[in-house]
């Protein structure tokens, strides 16, 4: 048995983190697989919370895949993986999101479309009797937060609260809207973070009928006082080089976001939110999740 | 609650037709959906034997999705699906060949690269603990045997046997293996059917980086008898137009293949099969499995 690595997508957050953990376990008990989690950067200040409160060792952190073949958590479009994954084989995913992927073999690939890919892979520790470590459940009852603020996210299932009631009791955790209340404000201290941080933290790259999107988020409580910045963030953003940037700033606590368009798509990206853009601003009330929200229509606009 | 269509590839097979029905059973008792399985043709001798034995009726045969939403079973590519399948939206996939899938939101898409996708299938009611119906399981346990040949295809893997003697057990079948034989064979008397139904059976489409392949398969206890009607054949093969076909004729009993190949791409499919084209018959021992034998050397040739 060839050791294979599990990772998941650039600029990793707390679900990719866990996902990678809890799946890299996972398989090891189950398929008899010898695997290593590991990250394609470093842990967010959200993620460090989680695995400071666990006791949970930072993953290795790898630009290019170094085995010949390796699983995919919380991703399956080469854009948003290792530079390198065209040459290495996928022989397996667990993801939520949209799909992009193509292979040459049959493979395991398990897309749900739940809140989590940790609440994907709690439902297969349990179809497999497989006893979940306290410390990893730990991880994966963050990952569940982290990705559905709370539960309050539209991505939400009916499937993500029992599975983060029972991690949070194999790990522990007494009350774990107290505790998910400290891990998401861990994550939305702004100020101390540079303009570049910010829009690079949590950003993923997509292509619209050919336009090509740089998307990042960023969670606060106050957006306001990230739009002081504006004008040093549209600096950064442009310094990127992206043909089209869109950074979108959300209140977890209000579930309210406005984002910061720069672009040549203007009217597209207007009518994709039904609204206008001023002074590179657009207002998205009741908008907090990138991939039910702000995907999905700009995929319909293109 | 609008309803959902189910259904297998074009050309259907036994574990098509068995997933279809499996799968609409599944979703409508675990999911609170109202699914209907149909198919994309009429059931071939083989799936009909099974149908007669289980009692079950043929599913109805559409041409293009009437619903605004589908499900897929056992295949997952649009060349293999329904004529307007990029005009509906699939919102799941239960499948086990290799992927070649994109979607704008996130589905349900459960591939493993197991023997059948009813294999998947009894796995999926187990977790569930839905009881499988008698003659649902009948048509599952046929289908296992169809694509594993009877557990002896190279496609096999471990979690086959156990799914299928769980079935064969619910489905009242005494010798599975018994059973067997008389359900692959009711697949292997090619001589009452015409060329044109031979090639076409269980022909699928492929592209293998811009070359478009129609590759049919048939079962068969004698090779040779077959191969009398060659010109016969090469006809019917030329007749249908594609730039590259390759009919594949499988001995079950001895596990070999031999194959016409017609086409202007000799080169390339001798040296993915690493032998010489003889008047257009390529000799395959070996093999059986288009899936795993075939589309994976010609996918790595050209």
């Amino acid at each position: 048995m060839t050791k294979k690595l599990v990772f998941g997508h650039q600029n990793p957050d707390t679900d990719t983190i866990a996902s990678a953990i809890a799946a890299s376990y996972l398989l090891n008990q189950t398929m008899g697989e010898e695997t290593e989690p590991v990250a394609l950067g470093e842990p967010n200040a959200e993620t460090q919370f989680a695995l400071d409160y666990f006791k949970v060792k930072p993953l290795r952190v790898i630009e290019k895949a170094e085995t010949e073949q390796v699983y995919l958590v919380d991703h399956n479009e080469a854009a948003q993986s290792a530079k390198n994954i065209d040459e290495v084989e996928v022989v397996g995913v667990y993801d939520h999101h949209k799909i992009n992927f193509s292979s040459d073999a049959p493979l395991w690939f398990i897309n749900m479309p739940l809140g989590s890919v940790a609440t994907i892979l709690y439902y297969e520790f349990k179809k497999s009797n497989i006893e979940i470590p306290s410390d990893v459940a730990g991880m994966m009852a963050s990952a569940i937060i982290s990705d559905t603020l709370l539960l309050k996210s539209p991505t939400t299932t009916s499937m993500d609260q029992p599975a983060l009631e029972a991690l949070a009791e194999i790990a522990g955790i007494k009350d774990y809207e107290a505790y998910g209340l400290e891990l998401l404000k861990a994550g939305t201290d702004l100020s101390s973070r540079t303009a570049q941080e910010l829009i690079d933290g949590d950003a993923k790259s997509f292509d619209f009928n050919g336009h090509t999107f740089r998307i990042g988020q960023v969670n606060t409580v106050d957006i306001d006082e990230t739009l002081e910045r504006q004008s040093e963030l549209e600096s950064a953003m442009q310094a990127e080089g992206y043909d089209n940037f869109l950074f979108v700033i959300t209140d977890i606590l209000n579930s309210n976001s406005k984002a910061l368009y720069l672009g040549d798509a203007s009217n597209e990206v207007a009518k994709a939110f039904d609204t206008d853009i001023k002074n590179n601003v657009i207002d998205l009330p009741g908008v907090v999740s990138r991939k039910k929200q702000v995907v999905p229509p700009l995929t319909a606009a293109f």
